[in-house]
């Protein structure tokens, strides 16, 4: 998972996954521009396993992550290399929640459920699956959606390992944190985590009265 | 605020706001490719009014948001349009907490406090804002640090108009949201928001029991 070397960075102005936009606009009578981006909307998944009072999170190695946690060094030719002897793959290892992103024709609870279960190996029955909140991500560059569901599995629902679409290359850890202990290790800053995280267990919290 | 008109959409490729960057390496192996962005790390201020029990709130129209809420129209020469007489630029307008990049030279908090002057006018001193947490903002695309504070302030505090600074074109209206109604709007997906307002707004509730 993190044994991570011959990392470079380059610019690049075309892309099939990042295609920035520029935005005109007249607010107020003011001609205005904006760069942004159009990125796909997303459904993210607390998983909250009732057999073992545990969250269930994936772990996974985040290039975009890593970079902004190490120093790079510039080449002649302008690119930009890591020594990954002095930065190891563990600075990139990002915990979030199971997710996935909306480009399926099905509802967003079913690819909800689709996700836990190739992720985590959970086949989670459609009436486990609550919904949390929908919000705007990342209003400054991309407004997509992102859905935040909470679904409640037991052991006797794991059904396979999870870890991912090996086709797809995805790479994925399960690390369960157990309820008890989940509020230190939601504030521990040295432990990579996203926001739609520690948003959904903060809710978790709130909504159950933990 | 939201008279929007004049919306034109088009690829770029160069920006200066977003800059698109292709990191290859070698994962236990395997040679991957990884696109992403580098943005400015961020702070972020729930800011709580104790003389009115209120938390308060910037709004603004973004436009990033807009174009994911509206159908835009394809022209001959590959720009899209927007009907704003269909849709009206209310769409656009987001809820976030107070809010700014990471780009001066001096601690996070001394950048929380200047953004809730420049942003919202109250001069809050800096034993009155206290840390939230940090994370990793966009793991997939950009892994920038987000870093959250609250402060509590009084209507004492309160020393000007706040709105932005005017010369760098920023627009911003105050709203107050009491804390007993707050809940309630803040799971109301009708109204734009961000996940950094949920987030922290959550934190509130869990820190003090509400």
């Amino acid at each position: 998972m993190e044994k991570i070397s011959d990392v470079t960075i380059q610019p690049c102005s075309s892309t099939p996954y990042i295609k920035p936009l520029r935005i005109t606009y007249t607010q107020d009578g003011v001609k205005k521009i904006w760069d942004a981006m159009k990125v796909h909307d997303s459904v993210c998944v607390l998983l909250y396993n009732k057999s073992r009072d545990c969250f269930v999170f994936v772990r996974q190695f985040r290039p975009a992550v890593y970079i902004n946690s190490v120093v790079t060094e510039k080449q002649a030719d302008g690119t930009e290399t890591v020594d990954s002897a002095k930065y190891p793959g563990t600075l990139g290892l990002s915990y979030e929640c199971c997710a996935g992103i909306v480009d399926k024709d099905c509802s967003l609870v079913e690819i909800a459920k689709m996700e836990v279960l190739e992720e985590c190996g959970y086949d989670v029955p459609l009436e486990n699956i609550q919904k949390i909140t929908s919000y705007k991500s990342g209003t400054g560059v991309s407004g997509a959606m992102d859905h935040l569901f909470c679904a409640e599995v037991t052991d006797v629902m794991k059904t396979g390992p999870g870890g991912g679409l090996k086709e797809e290359g995805e790479l994925i850890d399960l690390i369960e944190i157990p309820l008890r202990e989940s509020r230190k290790w939601l504030f521990d800053e040295a432990i990579n985590k996203d926001g739609e995280l520690i948003l959904s267990v903060l809710w978790f919290y709130d909504h159950y009265g933990k």
